[in-house]
C-alpha cells in the first residue's frame, strides 16, 4: 500500500502531528504485520517521532534546533540553509513497526512533520510492506 | 517476525550494546534475506549504529551530545528536554539489511540503545520483513 | 535484491551523489513497489538525503556540521571522533519508497554518501524488499 498525504504548514518552524493520518493509512491497507515507512519529499522539512503529550516538548525541540544552527555565513542564496540543516539533523524518513493491524508506537510517541521553511504546502509518502 | 526485547539502563546517559540480542532475533526468524527495523518506543532514548571497538568512541559521542545541547531555558517541567533533544538528534529507529540469514553490518558497526534519561527499564522492538 | 556498491572519496569531508547508482539497482531489481534501504557499513560516514540542485547547499551543510562539533577533548586516539559524531548526527542508513519501478523521491532530493574521514574506499549496501 502506498498513499500520499497532503498538508499545509502555517508557520516557518512547526511540528505538525500526523500520527492519526498515518495510522488511518495503515488500517486502510489491511496489513496485519509489516514495516511502515513515512517519507517527506522535501529538503527543508523532516519527519520526527517524539513526545506527543506535553506541548512544551515541541517548543523546546524547535527552540533547541534553532539554537543549534551555527552562526556562519551560508552561501545558498535562497537564505534557508538553516532549514536544510535542521532537515538533515532530524532526518526526513522514519520506519515503524506494524503489528496486529496498527502502528506499534511507544506510549508517548507522536509522529510529526517538522516544518522548517513554512508556511508551505507539503506532501508525505506513506508506504507499507507486509511481512 | 516481531520480537520485543527488554533491558535496564544503569546511568542517565549510556550506550548499551544490543547487537547480539538483535542478531539472535534475526537468526531465530529464519529469514534468509530482508530488512530489519529496530525501534525504541521511548522519547528520551535513541537507537544508534556506531563504532563497537574502542570504548572511547562511546564516551566521546556521549560527551559531544551533552555539549551540543544548547544552554537555553527549556519549558518542559519534567526537566529532561535535553534527553528529548538527544533522542531527536540520534533518531530512535534504524533499518538494516538481512542477508544470508544474518544482519549485514560493517566491520566496526555496533547497534546501541542510547539512554539519555536513565536509569530506566526500556523496551526495543525488532521487526524483520523478508524479501 | 541486494547489491553492494563501491566508491572512492577524495576529500576528508565530502557529499558524493549516489542517487543514480541506487536508482539503477532499483530498476535492475525489477521491483514494482516496495522499500529500498541504503546503508553505509562505516562509522565515520553517513547516508543523507538533501538538496541536489544548488551545490552551495552541500557546502553549507558540511560547513555547519563542522561548526557543530563541540570543542572538547576527545579521548579516541585515532583523532577522528568528529567524524564519528557527524555520522551519528546524519545517520548512516535511509529508507525510501519504491513505486512504479523506481525510487519515489522529492523534486529536489538527492541521495548522498557523506564522507567525514576520507579519502577512503567506501561501500554502500542497497537492499530492496518488494511489497
Amino acid at each position: 500500500m502506498f498513499k500520499e498525504l497532503k498538508l499545509e504548514s502555517k508557520k516557518r518552524n512547526e511540528l505538525i502531528n500526523i500520527t492519526s493520518q498515518v495510522e488511518e493509512v495503515v488500517i486502510a491497507s489491511g496489513a496485519e504485520s509489516g514495516i511502515c515507512v513515512v517519507y517527506a519529499p522535501h529538503t527543508t522539512a523532516g519527519i520526527i517521532i517524539n513526545e506527543n503529550a506535553d506541548p512544551d516538548v515541541k517548543t523546546d525541540l524547535l527552540d533547541a534546533l534553532e539554537k543549534m544552527v551555527p552562526k556562519i555565513k551560508f552561501k545558498h542564496e535562497e537564505g534557508n540553509s538553516d532549514a536544510h540543516l535542521k532537515s538533515l539533523i532530524c532526518g526526513k524518513e522514519k520506519s515503524m513497526v506494524v503489528e496486529k493491524g496498527s502502528l506499534k508506537l511507544g506510549q508517548w510517541d507522536g509522529l510529526f512533520l517538522a516544518e522548517f521553511d513554512g508556511p508551505r504546502n507539503r506532501k508525505i509518502f506513506v508506504k507499507i510492506v507486509e511481512g
